[in-house]
Formats: structure tokens, sequence, C-alpha cells
């Protein structure tokens, strides 16, 4: 069965229905299609261009499509002929078996140009909340890490050099924040989601007295797409998507780095738990972060996906074009990995431990209190160029000794000024480093805590909300 | 003059000198280095941290040097010796020649890593200002031409083919709205760059009882970025807007491609200004739409860039690595690429001269009113379907024939179906198929009336934000 | 089944299980996994690492399997259980079954590092052969359609304006040229994939007298990776691969737009037949390229692929990471992609209509012989840019006065110049304009026909390359 | 000055003259532009096209400003004035200056589409000769420190844990092998772009009786392109160079991730020369590895060039488009970028320090032999699952008593399997480890030193055929 075909002589090669059916993968548009046909029907009848009676019709038999697929769904993923070409092609065809021919007045008014992008907004507007809601997910475990390890130093790092003491806690709200933002990326990029494109035909509007408002709020959407053309032929609200969930993945792979790099013998800062790592097939003592490489491995496929999509649309003259049927595939894809993703990151470090003793050993060495030695002089006057030439000349000294700061006496540090004093000792300890940087939003323990009771109060908005649009996007 | 050395026992090779240095494109930071660091001085003083009179001294001598950077480039841009590294010791050497020693006081509780940070942020707040600037500009061209051409019919296409005449001004203002969600990308996007990350230090915060908030007010900034190692870390605010500016390439490449398009002798649906084409060295005849091509093709470039910070930030561990330092040379380009291409997009399409009767032309051919044969039918009650396979059959007959849709007499008419009736010859006509579109966002010209007017208020209010905002952030 | 745990005290999480899997799509890597696994472990048993007859019963085990999962597939794709892993662990379960603990024996001076690498080898050796073959397939077309209109005349186009008059045969031998390129890109690309990386063991090469030539030689490899640890750390020859393909799908995607312009009602060169077009839903009369869209479409698609495979490649130290895993979906995606694709344009193209009389009107419209006026006076002694001044006024001249080139009368003409004669009305026609092109690989008909034989010649020989090639990595 | 405009009315607008001019960067095409000229032009003479005096008479004008242009870009890079539009209408005014009209007759039978195609392959054939002679010089490094580390034990790594120990020399080698690749695809790229554009004229061929065979013999080039079209169309050579050098920047960038590792604090492995370092303005600890991150990071940027100039050629029609201007930035980017990065990563491994006692320290923790203890069993007699297994056990074991496995007695092995005997003490040992990894291609040192011999017999014939082609290509 086909949608068209009236002035066409030959059947299409089998080649062609295979290379164009979009039928394999866009079947998971079901839920979505459906709920779409019956907020377009309702108005249908409703407006009087089709008997209401009829919609009501047409209405009950797509409710009952929509379990008898829910029922395959839930058996395993159907493999619908590639002949029924879209998942509208195989929905309406299943809809003329119950109600006959009266099937073909649901496509009254609408086309299959602004159905498709109806149905990726539907779909979209659920997906972003899934992703939210493991993004939230691994927002509080960050939350609960970072409380227990206010007090845990560590090394901060820059260049993989150990730069300065931080604390564990301070360290892991900075993946909080980055989360954060990712969030309210989500939440604009949900806005210009949550807008209907139905009504727009296939692209001029539709001669008929239509209520596209009445179908928005049926649908919850916040407004309607202005202008017909615009509504078939531009996707830039999943290239938006897509950019929201790259930068996600971004920053979810330099935590990833650091969960392989932690878990390594040299670092020795995390043990992954068993069941969040795997072995080897041939070494038996492999315990490998399968999980956080994979994790980092993923965000080349999405990026992947990203460009897929930039580069399909650049160039398209207006308005559709057959082109965009190759928006679904890495769209799914993305919301799927991302979303997974998340939630693995949050089972991993949920159960991992955590080594503060080694953390501790690797911030007392290093020299990362040498700022801390420049910063003493300062203090005491010294511009700091000049303060920073002197650390650096004891850091000199302590290297062909072999030794570190904290094992410099007192007479040598004098030895490079006369300003070095007693406390000098304690100073360039990582605790008193850390402790010192009282800075808002630095990594001492007070600044700490206050932060992550923001966080907290943030977070806890941040729920709500999500879980309210959660509410409101099921279909 | 290098900024460190002292743990250093040999000068730095010439290859890596050049290899690393950011100076030959960071230099034209210059303005916001110095901006962030007035503020910076300020605050110091104020927080008794350095010496009042001496941090007074500081900001004049930064205020010489701006005026004379500025009176540099205004005579070219300037090639710094690579020796200099970036841009914060550039300035910091001249600080040094004009106020000796006390210019190392500048860099009491300030780390380059902060520092850069704010650069960019700085600098990327007056870009955004200046890429809406230009995306105004054109929504603006595009306002008039849409106001002008309410009633030109031209074809509507899908797949290149005639689909449903339109007119040329709904065609228009799907691109104003395409424009309209930039716009309000950016816009997003600015709430997340306008932070201040200032105060950070190298990324573990400040020993120094700074006052960040009054750094951000002094600098216009919102807020301070709540965790230090973030804070220095993460560039996502630059991966959001390549993001934005390649979705905006995006929609200009659809519309140079239209331009393209439209400038062929085989469409003709317009001519460019000779102003705005190019010709040939070989043939005499070209006129040539190559800023449309240009703007096309700069598509690549962009999302290129975009790609590039993704791939160079995937993976990273916290905090800063010197691959970060890659972040600003696609930055600055795709800055001055979307803004020259938006302003020449606007010049282009204000200048160019449209050819309705051409349109109009093509709009009366190739069947694109079969649809409204088909609502015909639907009107009278046959199912959708029926009428579109009815209306196709109709077409093959007039194919067979060599004739259109407009000749085809009313008896032959209904030898298809008794239900058409004389009406059905003005029914097929571009003319009131366009008038028929009469549903919200259709591309009647009453609709498309009521959507100029609509349009026009909400570009009003835009103005008004951005002017207001570009005020606001300059340094 | 797990193929390690040993040192695991607790299970792996269902989460981890799923998200690590690879079996849902490597499972399709069987037949070389099998392949490789018989080679194995013949040269195991002749070598005497294990008993010969040991090394036989194996080896009859792994031919069954290979049978039962032919089988299977062929009654549709397997889902095989996620706990399996991936493909080596589903066959060795099996195995297992089949011939108990001497399965175990099957993995000695083996590891999955090595083995997966050989399989992907084997599985791309065959892939390459199976989209030179389509590649053949569509030069095979192009050569045909050209021999068929070595006189057909059209516009030769330059930034989409009207440029020189061509030949339709001398436009398609150019994507001949391309593909031609695309074929040797892919028989260099070959040359470094056919090189065995098994006995690489997990990275560092094996404890046992194993004989990797032996392998070689019988997997039909040129010979053998020199370095165990690059062997299975490197995934380069994946990345040339997808770099091959992307550069076919540009250009195919060249030739997909001009399928998609050649066939609007503007151009009107080309009609597609109705096998190979699709129609619309809502719009009964049309005709869609849809095809060719999709082909164009799917560029993004695999450029994004190549993009993902680079991006997780990046910066991962040696040897073998999990990342990697990441390298086979993509994978699979595009050589599935170009291989299609290739198919289907062949198959657009050889049934298409082409119109030449739209092509000589268009050619002979749009001043597209300027040159050839101009190149009439350099003949004469005029240099070449006084002649192009010139001609550039001729044409200014008949746009003036809404005429063509070959409209003007040889008086006007003359106004310009009094070089010109006669002859020069007869030098303005598309046809003489084409007749002159006589240059080494010019338009010119009997430059063409030349063109043509050379390019039949190179073809044969590529035939017959790829397909001794593809008899002989068959598995 | 234009090389056109007789058909324009009205001078371009400046916005489009600055937009539309790629003088500002392809001024560096200089020397190729001219080297073809004086072909092409000598062509003309000896054909009797032109008058040979003339021609002759061009030729040292063209040869007198190569050497004008020299002497400027000695002095610093020249900015030529956008008006003068590109390179060669730069050089062809400077031409007018000094010949009069007799310039104009150098464009004859020649078009600025197959000019710039000739230019790029000129210049690329440089482009790549530059990149082979640094690729070959790292390469050299790598073999000269591989001699000296054929015995210098440390961890093998997979999934960045230690897996089996391997020694450096090996491990070194293995990015001579990606090397070895990334120079045979150079070669392959190359071989496609040494082939002739020049006499495709505009797209079509041109009318005059030229030589082309005579016009590559004189510029070194193995053959001509077949067809006009394709000659200015495609710019596949580029997209080839770019894949290939984004592969080299992939390779470099695991390279420059190990030397970033080897030097952190907690793997240190090595120490980088104090010239191949630098520090920071506020840490006086710090020494970082900046040329290696750097490296890393640029992988991002020469990836972006691959994607842009994919992205923009996608879906372009035949012939000539505007957008092709675009293929040039990225592409002199990504040549100096490679090149530059190449030289650096030679530089910082040459001078850098490596730390055997630290890696044989790390080899003989981490169980990395326990590997060689399964084996033990398996040449036993035990299937090597069953091994496995027991080796996985007594890790265990150890994990859970504190030791590593060289700490382990003879009778605790015994308590796993009976067929522990002494010898199993000694095959437990990283330095028996890598001796047992006798197979070809393993870590052995006898099999590297066979290694090595056999890369340095091919690193010989490389240098050979490169330093040969080189001479060759300079203009």
């Amino acid at each position: 069965m086909k949608l068209w075909g009236g002035r066409f002589e030959k059947p299409t090669d089998k080649l062609v229905e295979a290379y164009t059916a979009s039928i394999p993968f866009d079947w998971r548009l079901y839920p979505y299609d459906i709920a779409g046909s019956i907020a377009h029907c309702r108005m249908l009848g409703r407006r009087g261009i089709i008997p209401p009676d009829e919609a009501e019709q047409i209405v009950q038999a797509l409710q009952e499509i929509r379990h008898e697929l829910d029922m395959l769904v839930a058996e395993g993923a159907p493999a619908p002929d590639p002949a029924l070409e879209d998942v509208h092609t195989m929905i309406e065809a299943r809809l003329r078996e119950k109600v006959g021919d009266l099937a073909g007045k649901l496509h009254t008014a609408r086309s299959r140009n602004d159905q498709v992008a109806l149905d990726e907004r539907l779909y979209l507007r659920e997906a972003i909340a899934g992703v939210a809601e493991q993004a939230l997910k691994l927002q509080g475990v960050l939350l609960d890490l970072a409380a227990q390890h206010v007090d845990t130093i560590m090394p901060g790092y820059t260049h993989l050099q150990r730069a300065q003491p931080v604390t564990l806690g301070h360290h892991l709200l900075a993946y909080f924040e980055m989360l954060d933002r990712d969030l309210a990326r989500l939440r604009d990029c949900f806005g210009r989601v949550n807008v209907l494109p139905l009504g727009a035909g296939a692209l001029a509007g539709v001669p008929f007295p239509i209520d596209r408002q009445m179908v928005a709020q049926e649908l919850g959407f916040e407004s309607v797409v202005a202008n017909s053309i615009d509504a078939v032929a531009d996707r830039d609200f999943l290239l938006e998507f897509h950019a929201a969930a790259a930068i996600i993945m971004v920053h979810l792979s330099r935590l990833a780095e650091e969960i392989v790099l932690w878990s390594s013998a040299e670092f020795g800062f995390l043990e992954l738990d068993d069941a969040f790592a795997t072995g080897s097939s041939i070494m038996p003592q492999k315990k490998n972060p399968d999980p956080a490489e994979l994790a980092r491995g993923k965000t080349g496929r999405v990026i992947g996906h990203l460009i897929a999509l930039l580069t399909t649309m650049k160039g398209l003259p207006l308005a559709y074009n057959r082109d965009m049927q190759e928006d679904k595939e890495g769209l799914f894809d993305t919301v799927e990995t991302v979303r997974r993703t998340l939630e693995i990151m949050a089972g991993m470090l949920a159960t991992a431990t955590f080594k503060p003793e080694r953390m501790a050993a690797a911030a007392a060495g290093g020299f990362s209190t040498a700022t801390d030695v420049a910063d003493y002089l300062v203090r005491k006057g010294v511009p700091f160029r000049e303060a920073h030439a002197i650390a650096g000349a004891i850091v000199r000294r302590c290297i062909a000794r072999g030794i570190t700061l904290e094992d410099l006496p007192l007479e040598e540090f004098r030895e490079f000024s006369p300003l070095f004093e007693e406390d000098v000792l304690e100073a360039a300890t990582a605790r008193a480093s850390v402790a010192s940087r009282i800075s808002e939003g630095g990594t001492a323990p007070e600044r700490v805590r206050e932060a992550l009771a923001q966080a907290r109060a943030r977070y806890a908005a941040s729920l709500d909300f999500w879980s309210a649009l959660a509410r409101r996007v099921r279909v």
C-alpha cells in the first residue's frame, strides 16, 4: 500500500523501495504519530471538517492500534514490511483495515510533511525529559560524593601536572556545574521544540477551517509555528538538540578520562566496583574501566551525528526535501547514547571506591604548594612576579636534591629570602594550601560547603521543574 | 620576557616558541584583557590587597596602553614578537616599561588561566552583539521584501518539484522565522557567557580576600562562575556559540542556494544587482552569484570550527590543558564569517530584482494546483485518499496530452468525477489556490499580512533588546 | 558465559552488560571470526602447539557453527543474548557446547585484541570488493550513456550559470573519472587492509612458536603487521576506508544534485523512470527524485561516521582501549550506505530519459557562446583581455534588446569590431562552439570519442582486477 | 583592475569585494601561479598560438615578477589590495605594468578555473614533500630511540591498565609503523595530485591547438586530467590529502597523549627537556608538556578542515562553483600544522630523558605477568581458559594480601595447581615475560632487533624516494 501513486504507471523498483523506506527505523515514532493523529482528528470533528461521529470512530480505532503496537513492541521490536514505507503508512494501513475507506478522511488538512515534523517534536519532547532525568541522577550522585569529600585533599592538575591541592568535593562539583549548564541548554532547546508544526500541510497551509491552537493545547504545545513553509522545511530544533547532546558527551568524556586515569595503577585514586568493570580474556589480572572508556568513545558517535545532520541540511532549498528523512536514525541513537551514558556514569561513580590516602600522598608530593610559597612572600609585600621567581628557584633546588618542599628546612628557605619565617613550613603543606583558597568559588572546605548548599538548592528546583515537564509531555 | 622560568635552566627552543605562541592571533583580545585587568586592579586596590595608589598607577598605565594599541591597530594589524608568547605577556611587558616592578603586582590573585577565560567571555559578549546586529539587519530586509511581495505568487517547492503555489512574501518570512530562532539561541547562549570566571586563579581559587562580585559588576557580568575548577577548565560557552553559529550558517546556506537557483537562466526568478555579482575572466556573458555561493561554501568552514573545538575538548582531564589554546582562531574566524555573511546576504537581497512574472508563469505550469483539485472533491465529501487518486489520474491524462491543468475543459474533469462543476476551473488556478490556504500560518495573503504585522512587532522588541545589550557589553 | 572473571567477585551490572555488549552489532562478523579461528587452529595443530587431532576436531566444529549461523541468518537477523558480550564469546560458547573444554585451547596464543583486528580486516576486504563492484556497475552505466550522448549538446555550467556548451557524454564522463579515482583509492586502501594482525596476542606477541606467515597465506593476506602493539592499537585502515567512502559520497552527492536539478520543471533535462521516483501523499501531481535526494542526504551520514571514528581515536594511548569498540557500527553502516547508493544511482541513471531537445534549447539561450565570440577575435590577433571586453559589451547590448547572440545580425557585431565577418554567426552557435573545443580532454565530439575509448580500456582492466580480488577475499 | 566586467554597469560593492577576495590568503600561491604561467606561455609560443618572441617577453617579465615577490615576502608577508581579487589578477596586473597589453595574451587558451586547479596541485606537490620530510625526521628519531631501548622494559597497557611488559623500543616502533603507513598514504595521494589540469579552460576545453603533454612535461606532471569538466570541478585530491593529514594527526595525538601521561608525576617515565616544556605564570614549580598538549589539540583543527571541505563540496553541481574558493585557507593551515607538529614531536622526543628505572618498577608491579602464569600452565597442557581462571584466582589472592605476583612463594602457587614448579617464579618476572614473546612482531628483544633492522632498510629506501621527489617538484 502506498499513500500516492495515481499518476504513476509502474511500481517502485524493489531497490528503491528498500533504499527509501524509513519504516525500519521510524516505526518507533508510532506513539507520537498516533497521539498527533488523534488530536488532529478530534479537531477535524469539532470543527465539522469531517463528521464528528466519523472522527470519533477514527479516534477509537487509533487508540486500539496504539494498544496493539504497544503489545507487539513488548514482545520484541517489530520488523515491518518495507513496502509500508513509513510509520504514517503503516498506521494508516492498519486504520483502513479497521474502519475501511473512512481512514482516508484522517489525512484531510494534513500532509506527511507536517505530520512527521509533529512526530519528531513529540518524540523529542519526551527524549529531552528522559535525558534530563538521567543528568539529574548523575548530578545527585555528584552531590552526594562531594558532600562526603569536602575535606578529601587531592592534587589539582593543569597540563596533567600537579598544580595546586584541591578537595575532591570541589573537583566533583565542577562536573555538577557543567551538567547544570547542560540542563539549562536542554531547557532552552525544549522551548524551541515545544511548538506545533501541524497545520502547515505540505508547505502552504491548508484550505480548511482548522484550529491549530486547539491541537496545540490538546498536545501540550506552548505555541504554533508561525509560518507554514518554515514548519515543514527546518530542522534546527534537531540541530540544537544534537549540539546540546554533543556538549554533554564532551563533558562526560572528561569525567570518563579522569576515571580511566584514576583507575590506573599509576594514579590509584579510584577503584571501580567489580560490577562496573570488565576483565580480559587473555590477561587474568586485568580489571578494565570499560564503561568509562566506552563513554569517552561514544562521544565520537554523538559528534558524528551532529555533523551528519548539519551536512545534510546545508544548502537545501525550501521546503521539504527527502534528504531530511536522514534526520531520524542519528537522533534516536544520540538520545539513547546520551541517556545511557549518563546512567552508566552515575552507577559507576556511585559504586566506586575513592582512595583518599593515595590522593593525599600525591598532593603532598610534586611541589603543588609552590604557589603558596610565592603567595607567602606576596603577603609580605614582594611583587608577585619576583615572589614567583624565588619560589621557582627553591623548587629547582629541591629537585636537584631529590626532596620535596615539605622536606626543606627553614634555613634553606631563608637563603632565598630573609622574609621567610617559621610559618612558611606550615604554609607549604597541602592542607594549609587548600584552607587558604577562600575566595568565592575556591577550594577551601568552608567555601565548598557553601557551594554545596547552594548547588543543592538549585538541584531541588531543577528536579521539580523537570519532573513536572516530564509528566506534561508523556504521550 | 616570560612570565615564568624560575625553575628552568634552558631557554625555550625557537621551534617551541613559535609553535606555542598565541600572540599572532590572540593580540586582538587586548581591549578585553586590559578592561579585565583594570577591573581586577581596582578591586585589588579597594580591598587593600595592593596599595590603592599603586592600583591607580597601574590602571592609568593600562589605559594608556589601550590607547597606544588602538593607535597601532588603526594603522594596520600588529605582528607582535612571538617571544612575547601571548596577549597577557605582551601587555604586562609594556606595563613593566611604564611602571617598573610595580607591574608584577597586577598578577596578584590571578592566573593566566582565569584571565584568558575572562578575555574570551568579554570578547564573545561583544561578538554575539555584533552577530545579532547583522542578523537583525537581514531580518529587516526580509520584512521589507515580504511586505512588497505579499501578493507575489511563485511556485512552492518540495523535492525541488513544484508543489503548491505560495507567495514570495510568505516564503521570505520563513527565513525571518529561522533568524528569529537563531537570535533566541544567541540570547540564551549570551546568558551562559555573561558570567565572570575571574577569581578562580590557576584552578583552586586564591588566598586573598578578593571581591568577585565587585569585579563582575564593574564589567557588567550577571553573576560569577560558582566553581573555580570549572571556571578555568570548561569551554562549553564557546561550543554553544559555535553550534549556534553553525545553525545560522546552515540557514543562510539554504537562502544562498535559493539565490543561486533563482539567478539561473532556468529559474530566472531573480537578478542580482551588478554590485553584488561578479563576472568571469574568460566568459564575457557571465554574471555569477558569487556572494551567495561563498555564503553557502563558508558554511563548511563554520561547521569545521565547531568540530575542531568539540574534538579538541573531548577527553581532556580537568583543569586547564594547553590544548585549549586552540579555542581562539576558529572562534575569531567564525565570528567574522557569520557577521560578514549576514551582512552580505542583507545587501544582496536588498538590491536584487525579483521577477514576479517569471514566478507567476512557473506557478501556473507544473500542476502545482493538483492538490486543490483533490481538496475540491474532499469538500464535496470524497475521502482524501480517493480524491488524491482521482487528481493523480487527471494529471496523468494532462501529461499524456501535453497540457496543464488550467487547459483541461470541464467535461474532461467530469469524466473522472461527476462532482466536478464549473468552479473547479477557478479552483485550479494558482491565485485561487493561494487564496484558499487560510489556515493559521498559511500562505493566503490575508494570513501573510497578519504574520507580517506580528513579525514586525517581535522585530521591534528584538531590536530594543539587542541594542541595549550591545551598549552594555562594549569595553 | 564470560571469557574472563577469575579475579572478579561480583557479576557485571546489567546496565554495564548492555552498555558494553557489542554482540547486537558485531554478530555479523561471525563468518570472518570463524574463518580466522580455523586458520589459527590449523596452524596451532601443524606447529604442534596443540595436538593435531584436537585441532582438527575444533576446525570441524567451527565449520558446523558457520553453517548453523548461516542458516539462522537466512531466516532473519539473530538477536543474540547481550550476556554473550561479543561475537568471539558467542562462537566460543557454541564451540564449548560441541567439543567441551577443548574449546579453551583455541584461544591459545591469541587474544580478543588481535582476533577482532583480524575480523575487521577480513570483513573490510570483502566490503571493499563489494563497494568496488557497485562503483564499476555505475561506471558501466555512465560509459553506455556517454556513448549514446557523444553528440548531445547541453549547457555547461559554472556558478550554475550557463557557461559554455558541452556534450552530455562529456559531462557524464567527468563522473566516470571521479569514480575511477575512487576505485584507485579503494585499491590503495585495500593494500593497507590486507595485512595480518593475528599473532600480536594482547599486545606483546605470544610465547608460543606460532607461524604467522602460514596463517597469512591461508587467509590470503599479502603480509603480516610488523609490530604487535601497532597490530592491536591502530585503526588507521578503517579511517582511510571511511575517508575514501566519504569522498565517493561527495562525488555521488554532486551527481544526485544534478539529477534533482535536471528533474525540475525549470531544467527539464531528465525524467526519472516511474520505478525510480516516488509520489506525494498529498500532492497528486508530484513525481519526486527521492532516491537522488536520499543519496545526497546520506552523504552527511557517511561524513558523520568518519568524524566519529577520528574523534574516538584521537588522543588514545596505546595499545587497545575499549573506546575502539565504537569502530564497528559506523563502519557497517558506511559500507552498506555506499554500496546501496552506488547501486541506486546506477539503476536510476540507466532507466532515466534524457531530453536532448530541452538541453539543446538551453544551450542556445543564455549567451553561452560569448567566449567563442571572444576567441573569434583572438584568432584574428586581438589580445584575449580586449576580446573579452568586446564580447561583454555585445552581450550587454543583447540583454538590453532582449535577444540572444544568435539573433544579433552581422552589422551589429561589426559595430563592436570591424574584424567580425560572416562566419561569426556560425561561430556563435552552440554546435560550432562544442566542435571547436578540440584540446585534449575537451568537449569536441571527436575528443569525447577518444576519451570514451580510452575509458573503456581502463574500465575493462579494472573489472578484471576487481573481480579477481573479490574471488580471493571471499571467506 | 578586474579581469572581467564588460557586461557590468556598476562597480562591485566594497563589502562584496572584501567578502569574495581571495588575495589575502592566495597570494602565497604566486610561485606556483608564475611557474604555471611560464610553462603555459612557452607552449603557446612553441605552438604558434601567440608569436614566439611575445611569449619570450612575457616569460621574462614573469620571471622578474617572481623575483620581486620573493624579495617582498622575504621582508614580511605582503598584504595586497583586496581590489586585486586574487593571485592571478595580482600577477597579471603587474605583468601589464611591465609588458602592456601584451599581458592580455597570456590568458589565451586558459581560464582562472584551470589555472587555480594547477596552482593548487603545484602547491600541494611541494607541501606533500615537505610533510613527508618531517615525518621522516620523526621516524629517524624513533629509530634511534628504539635502538637505545631494545632492552628497556616498561609496562604495556591496554585500557590504561598494565597488561603485559613490553620494551620501550618495541613500543616506539609501533609509531614508526604508523608513520610508515602515513607516508604510503601520502605517496598514493601524490600520484593523484601529480596530474595536469591546465588546458581544461573554463570547463569545456579550449579552441586552440594547445599541447597539454608539453606543459605537463615541463612542470613534471605524470599525466594530464582526462576530462576538462572534471579538471576544474573536482577537489578530491585535496580531500584525500586532508584525510591523510587528519590520520597523521590522530597518530601524533596518541604519541602526544603518551608524552603527557609519561611526563606526569604519577607515571614519571619521561622528563622533557627544558627547551621543550613551558612553565606557569602563577605556579613556580610547573613544567608543562605544552608542545605535546598543543599537538594533541591541533588534531581538532586538522579534522575540522577536513570536515569543512567535505561539507563545502557536498552537493555542488558541476563544474566550478565559487564555494570552492573555500578550499585554500584550510589547506594552507593543515599543511603548516602537520609539518610543524611532526617537527616539534621529533625535537621533543629527541631531547627527552626516559626513566628506565621508573618503567621497570612499574612493569614489575601490577600483575602484568599474570598472562605468563597462565601460559605456563598452557605449556603443561591446561586449556587456556582454565589456566586463565587459575591465574585470575592467584591474582585475587595477591590483591587480598597486598602483595605482587613476584612476592608469592612457590607453595602458594601450588595450592592453585600442582603443575607449578620452581621455574614459575622466574616465568613471572617482567624480563622473562618479555623474553618469551618471540612470535614474529613480538616484544622479545631479539625480535625487536630484527624489526629494527627491517625498519631501517625500509627507512633508507623511503628517504631516497622522498628526497628525489622533493627535488622534482620544487618550483
